[in-house]
């Protein structure tokens, strides 16, 4: 086998994931190079590493970068939402591709994920999957909290994660939020930060009954999904979230999940008295 | 085989429907008593009706009530937010079967409404299908408005009822919004107008970019739902939601939707250039 180039690009967009991704990908060997989407990420957010600021309309302009500097391997990090057609403004090296981009546009994001991927990668470039350069940063198997989950969370556990592989073969729904048994609310495309606000509105207007400190939130990649595109994410922002939600904890698929800022995230977990737990839904069932 | 008595209790809860059903069930040659839930339904929706106010928590009491009008039927119509343990105050009636009632508040609605209907059967009392009594509400087969929908809505209509069919098995998500294939939003605990709202809020916010007059709202009836319980209902409110959620129209399971208050609603959905159509989801895939 042909020893691959070391040399990487991480797409950020916006969150700390992509910083994180980069640090972690040094760590591992990577020679790493930052191509920041202007409107989500900022150069500023990567100090030490060599960047270039891009609209996510300059196709053309990214692969003429990549192939200056000898770069073929290629990960995309952090969100988007999903973008307008028109805030495309595409390049000369787009508006060639604008067929297959507008085809993208149809369907689910995961549908418009691969169809970007598929593109990049007959512009020669190879995408790499966030695990293979960011293992660290995945949610193992196990409790990573003080406290944990009891047998009923764990039940609620599995049955959400069994829903959501169910619910991928839809292209929706990475997150759930299960109460006693019942499955109360359902991620869209409102996200995972939305779900947690309504459970936390239907808690407050009495839609919801079951006192505080019940009720686990399930994260999962989608069955199907392409482990090249960022993965499902915790972060400060979903244990603020839980709280406000009045849940016990977040019940995540193993390796299926990035913790980012971990050490902020267990801390804060802890000081709410949350549990985190990687588990593999289909061995417990 | 016995004839049987026409002597019917409708149970009513909160809404237009029970008034609806009570009135269509008359048409049809059932002698009527109206239960009214106290807080839900009040006995002034009910003109002409013999009828009586009783506590969700008087169990007891209505058996009482039944027994001494000869009434064996029953009908359970409108809907009752998930109430409280505490909001019960049982009577004796329903102490005595308490631990089963305490037991029906694990688990989705379904299983709530199952046990209920059990205790209710066990006390000798015949639970009747609303369809019975109230065919002429339900949603038939084919568009009833104006506009028809394109071959893109049945299409995202027919995907959306086989989502509800799916998630029927955790008993959650009787509605879902899908717009040009792609699903996103699903209702869990927050009801079809929680629902409707969220999705007019990601137009406003942008998680949702397609323009207005896109998409559909899908409504079913579980799989295995007890059609004795309430079906799915689609009211002035809910062609209202569909409106603020910029949708094209309201693609529901044939015979297991009920329109209240119809001509309003044709006449609303008319105004607002909505579709409305009842379909086959499984034949149409």
């Amino acid at each position: 086998m042909i020893e691959r180039s070391k040399a990487l690009a991480i797409i950020a967009g916006a969150g700390a994931l992509p910083i994180e991704v980069a640090q972690s990908a040094q760590r591992e060997g990577w020679d790493v190079f930052i191509v920041a989407l202007r409107g989500s990420a900022r150069l500023g957010d990567f100090p030490g590493f060599p960047s270039t600021e891009l609209r996510i309309g300059q196709l053309g302009g990214m692969l003429d970068v990549l192939q200056r500097r000898g770069i073929s391997n290629v990960a995309m990090v952090g969100s988007l939402t999903r973008p307008a057609l028109s805030d495309l403004r595409p390049d000369a090296g787009m508006l060639r591709r604008l067929p297959r981009i507008v085809q993208a546009f149809r369907g689910g994001d995961d549908h418009l994920l691969r169809r970007v991927i598929g593109i990049l990668e007959d512009c020669g470039l190879h995408i790499v999957d966030i695990r293979q350069i960011a293992s660290g940063l995945l949610i193992p198997s196990g409790t990573i909290t003080t406290r944990k989950p009891d047998r009923l969370q764990l039940s609620d556990g599995a049955l959400g994660l069994t829903l959501l592989d169910t619910l991928g073969q839809y292209d929706v729904g990475q997150a759930a939020v299960v109460i006693g048994g019942r499955v109360v609310a359902i991620e869209g495309a409102e996200g995972t930060d939305g779900l947690l606000e309504r459970v936390a509105g239907m808690r407050a207007n009495g839609r919801i009954r079951d006192r505080k400190g019940t009720g686990i939130l399930v994260k999962a990649a989608k069955p199907d999904q392409d482990m090249r595109i960022d993965l499902p994410t915790v972060g400060p922002v979903t244990i603020d979230g839980c709280v406000r939600a009045g849940l016990a904890g977040i019940v995540m698929r193993e390796d299926e999940v990035i913790i980012t800022e971990r050490e902020r995230v267990i801390a804060s977990a802890n000081a709410n008295g949350l549990f985190l737990i990687g588990m593999d839904g289909n061995a417990r069932r």
